[in-house]
């Protein structure tokens, strides 16, 4: 490392800046009134809860102060990730100093006043959390939950040439599985048409109550573990501050330096070799500038320093208090704000001005950034419908065409990317590698297939949690982009998706937040076709789990076939600040709606399909409804089953895209009236629903209904192996014949014909057991079936 | 690495011995009969549905014999995890070579029928599924899911000092999070009490359909990286099979004798600073020794490997069937098998004998070695109830003197151990610190606490995959253990937590399989009590998702106080083979039942505090249910608030423990017959429940009851931030007022009274809110109150 001399004047002016953080971060923590310590402190000045966590901050004040520098220096376009939970404090007090959070809550004036409303406000009811919440300007990761830093810094710098995200990653976050693996993401970067990550290691040696292990291994083994994952450590180690302020400014020159000459090799001159890039590991001492030590223990340099390192109240000594005080005047706030309480105008010079500043870079407020997603129209993709139940290629691989168009639409602007965990092929999207390979910068071998240095796919990871967390990223910062997964193992990152949702919920309450595009997540290789994956691989309750959050972020559609996949994706992808989940299948499988058919009943969300339904606009005797590919399928077969056996048994058929349409109008915006429910299914008359996933959810969705008592639902049940694709479904009772069974039993009386039609599908069941367990597929009855409606039928088509 | 050259005859052996397993191997993928290819093979031959993954198994079965030859030489307790998916083949095909398979399941019989058993019975329905399930002998890891090995081999060997566990983990696994961080686990290994893992990095390239990460890093980085995570990788590299049997036993030779020199020395020498553990990195072609190219394409060595590497159906050229026959005569297996079938004796002796073969070590059938755990009366550790409503320390703070009193009563044993991710005291256990300490085999610091190379209890990882994963290998290897974990958090395992479900469910079946302890997730810190972490940290739906799976496995408790928790986790550490999900307070709380009380309460899982009621056995006007420790305080306020203002109202409170009861016995053992639901709940009166997690679970649990239209729930509704204890009630409407307002609403008339009391309600809301704004605390009334039943409610006492 060349070595920076700062000027005396630039010395004194970070560290001065610095301290006006730290002062005004233990503020924030403390303070009820008296924010400039114009009078002695007295406990009725002192918040009566204290909350907060002390311990990251003056280490991330320290960062934001010295990033300010070289952004400045170097002219940066650069935003910051605060990776430590609860590092609240020092980015409200950061993006404070640098006027960017008054101009977006002008209460929070540059002045006394408003450092009064700055201090009252943090954790404190009707204020603000104490995390890196999407309250605070700058923030693209609210960190309560931790683990996800990194990924959200790859994904903000994808396809952003230019922009710097400087991540902090915290020693204990470093511990998660997630951001282990997450370093890796350096694989995937093209250095031409990507921007950099600089992650900065804050090795302050402890969590809550434990050391961290990085902090605990020799620093040799340390930096092996870093150049082992393709990174160059420059290390910051000390705790004066005047040494410290030296040695990471001529890090970080350093790292500038190199960053820049990386990029100018790979733009100039051509050189796309992954580079091993630089980063920081700074070492400080957890509450540095912190009280020392209280009530005979170590607080600052030890766990205790982690939230609040000295409590003030009536309980504690009094001594407590001037301690306070003592701490808060350490900084010397006279130095550091005028009379009025506003920051000394040489101080605030250093900050970078108007959209350099990290807190009002409009990256981190991605939505303003958003340019519409390029649409070409759906309807081209469409599956002609020659016949009613022909075979389609495979819902997903239909999509994959109109993917694949979508990327070459957006080409230019760079704006639109898939991901994935390994399965972009084997989840149907070929099509998509005509016109775009998966990005990839590690070494290439002659029998890759779709691998470059630059592609809009980014499926070469096997981590559900990196791909959700770079989409996350790219979504935060402006972009859209769709994650294909098995639908088992999306479970993988509940978790992630829980924390997204929370954002957005929070998010869509500022009016200064630009609306982001969608979390377009889309289940496939779903549980009805993992017969050859088996038990493992079969888990569809993923939606239980996504509809517990807000009604006005979740969709959850389930398309009967690729007509209405290609309608559902089009909405999905012009969509804003939604999670949608979309489950679709990749087997060829029957197809059922024109296209236009298909527009019109995805707009509508759910529908009787008269084609299939005899009732004639009449009291149906039973409402047969279904959600979901292989429901349908299977719905459609009983009918044709009893409609066959049964002729004046009056059937209703209801097709279920968008499964909030079954919630109450009041829960969900997209939940139908209770008219207009009873309307479909009646108020009294058995509905047989044949449901993708688990049952109970549709008793959870209709259970203020009136008819819900006599809604009967077959969904999965936990029964699965390997099998054949038909006896899934029939090791969960939601196939054709249980179907026909569970008609025959709500109709309100049997006769022969009902009790001859039971036997047969009795025996059915019986013949389709041995027919698999003698020949491994299924019998050629149902793999062969189609829908035939007999002539009787034909009337009401 | 000294030289160990493997004399002629053993090399021949192993050679064969490893041709053995790849013949079975690619048998049990393709053959529906002749297995001994005693005649030319023909379509006929051929499964119609060819499922299984080649791409691992020729590795996996290479380490198998090489594993099998050092504990033969070395006499090792040793047992195998395989990480990469669906390697079944290869760990099915091994342990029926040794005999294992054929004890178990005697119909798989060491002849000809019982190789066409075996090769009939893979991934074919009635059949076996194609990873290390249940099924397999010797397997504690399915792997269906990856990233787990690891973890689950670490949770293997504590406290098991002699076991060595060999934990295949594939490349493709290796980029997943939880493994990512899994390499770190060595550091909280003991030296003494705690066996060995010997990871066996399996580099083969490829993952479905990329190249994986650390294969196409340069060697050096990928040795940096493994040494930086603390290990001593040897590579074993190559294709030629004489030279890698030569290079693998040599390298096994090392490892086995570095293991052994390490643990020597700790345990004769006392030296137990954490050694960097030896590893092997085998590098060898995925689809090693299957087809070279297929139609044009090069197959072994690329991802086309992965799965069914040649097709042979009727649609394919004719040309692959005779591939086929030719890669499995490749094989030799005339110099393998005798004329009945049965391996050569000489080739069978190279498998080690008895329990000393992988497949039937006793620690891949915990339950086997399963002791009962030694459990103090809990009855001893009683909070006195010197008062309804008296302010306990804290629910988990009760617990805490419990766990630390097991943890004596087992240390001898050393089969009890707590898990967490560095939340044991936040989550109110500190006393289990008075027996124990945090095993870590880091550096250890001057301020740090409860830190020593021996505990009982793993916490100083902050990580919930790494909690879950060790914890789910304790138990699978016949241990107890308990995991306590933030509610919000546990969702990061969500999917750990069903692959184990699924694994107990298809275990249960198995008669051989002895019933292990149940899993044991302690879930505090919960959504009521983050009001000072806000948001991020709220989220009750964890038991949402775990009441998917099967009722068999799942139980779900939560206890009111403290000695309800202390019954629960009686019942709970005693019990077998479930996931026990228990959610509990640790901030003082107050105190509703004596022991005695506790104990009858709870083992009926619900019942009518008749304390709380005045409707004396009548039928009452309400119905005030309440299920967590916040629901319940909040319904006894709103119960007080309505006895003192609507004196004649007939109230009964009905408090849940075991949420199952709520359900039909139809669908949970747990549940209740629909007379003892109507008894309690009545069939027309409104209940008002105050649930602690999201409200619609209880309508999908009562979904099918008479009066579940009355049932009118009040729980989580995703409302949060940083506030006040009671403000989190008040967001979400759970808090006493909303709880009265609900009832007056759905008494069947309003009169002065009540149109009186919801105005007063309605007044202490608006006071609430703006006393919280004002001092950031709960006002007085609130967060003082206490149970204080009038001389009026006495009667019913």
């Amino acid at each position: 490392m060349s070595r920076v001399s700062l000027s005396p004047e630039m010395l004194y002016n970070i560290d001065a800046y610095w301290r006006a953080a730290n002062y005004l971060s233990v503020g924030q923590i403390y303070l009820y009134a008296n924010p400039l310590l114009r009078r002695p402190l007295v406990l009725a000045d002192i918040k009566r809860m204290l909350l907060g966590h002390w311990g990251t901050t003056p280490g991330q004040n320290f960062i934001y102060v010295h990033l300010n520098r070289i952004i400045k220096k170097y002219d940066l376009d650069m935003i910051y990730i605060a990776g430590p939970g609860h590092g609240g404090p020092a980015v409200v007090a950061n993006t404070y100093l640098e006027g960017t959070y008054s101009e977006i809550y002008p209460e929070i004036s540059q002045d006394e006043a408003g450092l009064q409303k700055l201090f009252l406000q943090f954790s404190f009811p009707g204020g603000i959390p104490s995390h890196a919440s999407p309250e605070c300007p700058g923030s693209i990761h609210e960190g309560g939950e931790l683990g996800y830093s990194l990924s959200h810094a790859f994904g903000a710098v994808f396809d952003h040439p230019e922009l710097i995200v400087a991540c902090v990653v915290g020693d204990g976050e470093a511990e998660t599985g997630p951001l282990a693996t997450a370093w890796h993401s350096n694989k995937f970067l093209n250095l031409v048409h990507d921007g950099v990550v600089l992650p900065i290691l804050h090795l302050n040696g402890y969590k809550i109550s434990n050391p961290s292990i990085l902090a605990r291994i020799p620093r040799a083994e340390l930096e092996q573990l870093l150049q082992g994952y393709g990174w160059t450590p420059y290390f910051v180690e000390g705790d004066d501050p005047a040494f410290m302020h030296e040695t990471m400014a001529t890090a970080l020159d350093s790292v500038i330096e190199k960053i820049q000459a990386i990029q100018y090799e790979a733009r100039t001159m051509g050189e796309l070799h992954r580079p091993s890039w630089p980063m920081i590991v700074l070492c400080s001492p957890k509450g540095w500038t912190g009280p020392q030590v209280v009530d005979d223990l170590q607080i600052e340099g030890t766990f205790r320093a982690h939230q609040v390192p000295l409590i003030v109240s009536e309980s504690t000594p009094a001594t407590h208090l001037a301690m306070l005080e003592s701490w808060m005047l350490s900084y010397r706030p006279d130095e550091l704000f005028d009379a009025t309480g506003k920051l000394f105008p040489a101080l605030a010079a250093l900050a970078p001005e108007g959209q350099r500043r990290m807190g009002a870079n409009p990256h981190a407020n991605g939505g303003v950034l958003l340019r519409d997603l390029l649409l070409p129209d759906f309807r081209a993709y469409a599956e002609t419908l020659q016949q009613r139940g022909m075979l389609g290629i495979g819902d997903m691989h239909v999509l994959g065409r109109f993917l694949r168009d979508i990327v070459v639409a957006n080409k230019a602007r760079r704006n639109f990317r898939i991901f994935g965990p390994d399965e972009t092929l084997s989840n149907g999207l070929k099509s998509v590698f005509e016109v775009t390979s998966r990005q990839w910068n590690a070494k290439i071998a002659v029998n890759d297939e779709f691998l470059a240095q630059d592609g809009m796919v980014l499926d070469s990871m096997l981590s559900e949690h990196q791909c959700e967390g770079w989409l996350e990223g790219y979504l935060l910062t402006g972009r859209h982009g769709v994650f294909t997964c098995y639908e088992a193992f999306i479970h993988i990152i509940d978790s992630m998706f829980n924390q997204h949702a929370k954002w957005l919920k929070v998010a869509a309450q500022l009016p200064w937040r630009a609306k982001i595009a969608s979390l377009n997540i889309v289940l496939t290789s779903h549980v009805w076709r993992q017969d050859h994956n088996g038990f493992t691989h079969q888990d569809p309750g993923f939606i239980d789990y996504v509809l517990n959050k807000k009604a006005s972020i979740i969709r959850v559609y389930l398309p009967p076939d690729a007509n209405c996949l290609l309608s559902v994706m089009d909405h999905c992808l012009r969509s804003r600040h939604y999670v949608n989940v979309v489950i679709a299948g990749k087997h060829p499988a029957p197809q059922w709606l024109s296209m236009e058919a298909a527009v019109t009943h995805c707009a509508q969300g759910i529908g009787i399909w008269d084609w299939a339904s005899n009732d004639r606009g009449e009291m149906p005797d039973v409402v047969m409804a279904c959600c979901g590919d292989v429901p349908t399928l299977e719905t459609l077969a009983a009918i044709s089953i009893l409609r066959e056996h049964l002729p004046d048994l009056k059937i209703r058929c209801i097709n279920i895209v968008d499964l909030a349409r079954l919630q109450p109008a009041t829960e969900h915006p997209h939940g139908l009236s209770d008219t207009d429910f009873d309307d479909l299914f009646t108020t009294h008359q058995p509905v047989v629903f044949a449901f993708h996933s688990y049952p109970w959810l549709i008793h959870r969705l209709t259970y203020d209904r009136i008819n819900q008592r006599n809604i009967h639902v077959h969904g999965y049940q936990e029964e699965g192996t390997i099998t054949t694709q038909f006896d899934m479904t029939v090791l969960n009772e939601l196939d054709r014949f249980h179907l026909v069974m569970d008609v025959i039993d709500h109709l309100p009386q049997a006769n022969d014909k009902t009790r001859q039609l039971k036997q047969l599908v009795e025996e059915k069941l019986i013949k389709h057991g041995k027919y698999i367990r003698l020949y491994g597929e299924d019998m050629p009855e149902i793999s062969n079936w189609h829908w035939n409606p007999t002539p009787r039928h034909s009337a009401t088509e």
